[in-house]
């Protein structure tokens, strides 16, 4: 240990930089308790209240934070499909067949969908937001299915993956991966990565066997 | 035209076997009307008050006919998984091999959940019903799940299918088949037939190219 962290862990007093880390991470603490207390009652049916005596916090705390509960939850979409997001752009940066390349992706789909955020991304009915919050939502998807469908299109153009309709291929594949959402119980037996891994071979191998 | 028929139309009193019809009639207009409502607008919101005056009928009538606001959900879901039975007592008494039994199947399936009473199935959230009413709903899917499995099972019995994790490849195909639930709209461009016969081509032959 250097003398530095010696200083701090004895000084009652704490740097900016200490100060603005605690603060990360106290908002970080309010969007995981808030997007559990989501998936666990639907947005509808939520009360920042409950989240807040989760945290033992008062309800302006949250809106400090992050808002009202719209605000919230658009945070945490946005999370979820920012996550889904990276993970096209890492599969597209990625070496190889479009095939390998969408199976990446697709695997990871699969496990963010099976997360916090991107079950709150599965489960959120859009009808309960506003016009505006909706439109925002349903661009950052629009996005999402956009990326999707690009690297089908490549998988297809270097032959790696079968001709077929390449808008019908994402409506299989999404409506497969984004349905773990629904079942999936991350205390039970099968971690997401194994169930992402099973599903994604499924789905690239096709039921008919192969000669 | 017999005289038996015209006597009927012209006669102004019913036979007690019009009677009966004409409340079957009554009866599935009111189902029909409930389930349209259930989809529209989810089951916490939707009101039998809306259902009553789109027939233009009092809520009591629609108690008389059907009960109450979770009887009629119940009823609307048992309808759909009715559908889905079927379909799969049809698919299995099929000539064919597993593979053909299960693609017929998948077919009906996907359709089914595009139609009214499946579509309800599939956007009826549980955790919303009594405790009675979602231990009946989720046995009825329970058989719908199983059915799947055993035709997906025959398949690989025989041949016609590849060798797979038959719970896993359930759960995929049920995914990609009841989003559409979430996503088709009967109004616009492509039939549910369509629709179905796509996604279906998709996952029996899967991403990667057949040599």
């Amino acid at each position: 240990m250097t003398s530095q962290i010696d200083d701090f862990e004895i000084s009652p007093f704490r740097s900016s930089e200490d100060r603005a880390r605690e603060k990360d991470q106290k908002r970080e603490a309010v969007l995981r308790s808030a997007v559990r207390t989501f998936n666990l009652r639907g947005f509808q049916a939520a009360s920042l209240d409950e989240v807040a005596a989760n945290l033992r916090i008062s309800k302006p705390t949250i809106y400090r934070y992050l808002g009202n509960k719209e605000q919230v939850l658009l945070e945490c979409v946005t999370r979820g499909l920012e996550m889904l997001r990276t993970a096209a752009t890492d599969a597209q940066a990625e070496s190889g067949s479009g095939l390998n390349r969408l199976t990446r992706f697709l695997r990871r789909y699969a496990e963010i969908n099976m997360d916090d955020f991107g079950r709150c991304v599965i489960r959120t009915d859009d009808t309960a937001l506003s016009p505006d919050g909706r439109a925002h939502f349903r661009a950052l998807k629009a996005q999402i299915d956009k990326a999707m469908r690009a690297l089908i299109a490549q998988g297809v153009a270097d032959g790696s993956i079968a001709p077929l309709d390449v808008k019908m291929a994402a409506f299989a594949l999404a409506g497969a991966l984004n349905w773990p959402a629904k079942w999936h119980d991350p205390a039970g037996g099968n971690s997401a990565e194994d169930i992402a891994t099973s599903l994604v071979e499924v789905l690239v191998q096709g039921l008919a066997p192969r000669a």
